[in-house]
């Protein structure tokens, strides 16, 4: 089995209310330490396939096709074995 | 200036409609590899502070107040130096 651990984020260029809406939030309750706030997804997906490289194919294809847009949308992930 | 990469996800106890979703998706369209989906949150967030102890202490009082519900959800993170 393997886990895979997506990070789906906003590309930089694209405008993240969410993000923004708690750095202002941040900055009221005095952190002022806090520069920037960006707001993505976390998605982890559990393959019961023998190998990586089954796993990381379906992965990527997935990633491409489900769960990210990559318009305006980046992803990395690492994939981990587990029992 | 130090960057945290914050995962927010479910406790596994909780229940997570969004993921079941993507899940049954991910069925339909023949990933039959696919075991389980879990959806959570990704969050960077910059720190403009001199040290990384700094940066930690600010970055788990901000995740306990204002990021994470610790009731259903779990948090990690990695903190990295960044120029």
């Amino acid at each position: 089995m393997w886990k895979a651990e997506v990070q789906v984020t906003l590309k930089d260029v694209v405008f993240d209310p969410q993000g923004n809406a708690v750095e202002r939030q941040l900055d009221e309750l005095g952190y002022k330490g806090v520069q920037k706030v960006r707001i993505g997804k976390y998605i982890e997906v559990l393959f019961d396939v023998k190998t990586r490289a089954e796993a990381e194919s379906q992965l990527d294809e997935i990633c491409k096709r489900v769960l990210v847009n990559q318009v305006l949308e980046h992803y990395s992930y690492q994939l981990v074995e587990v029992l």
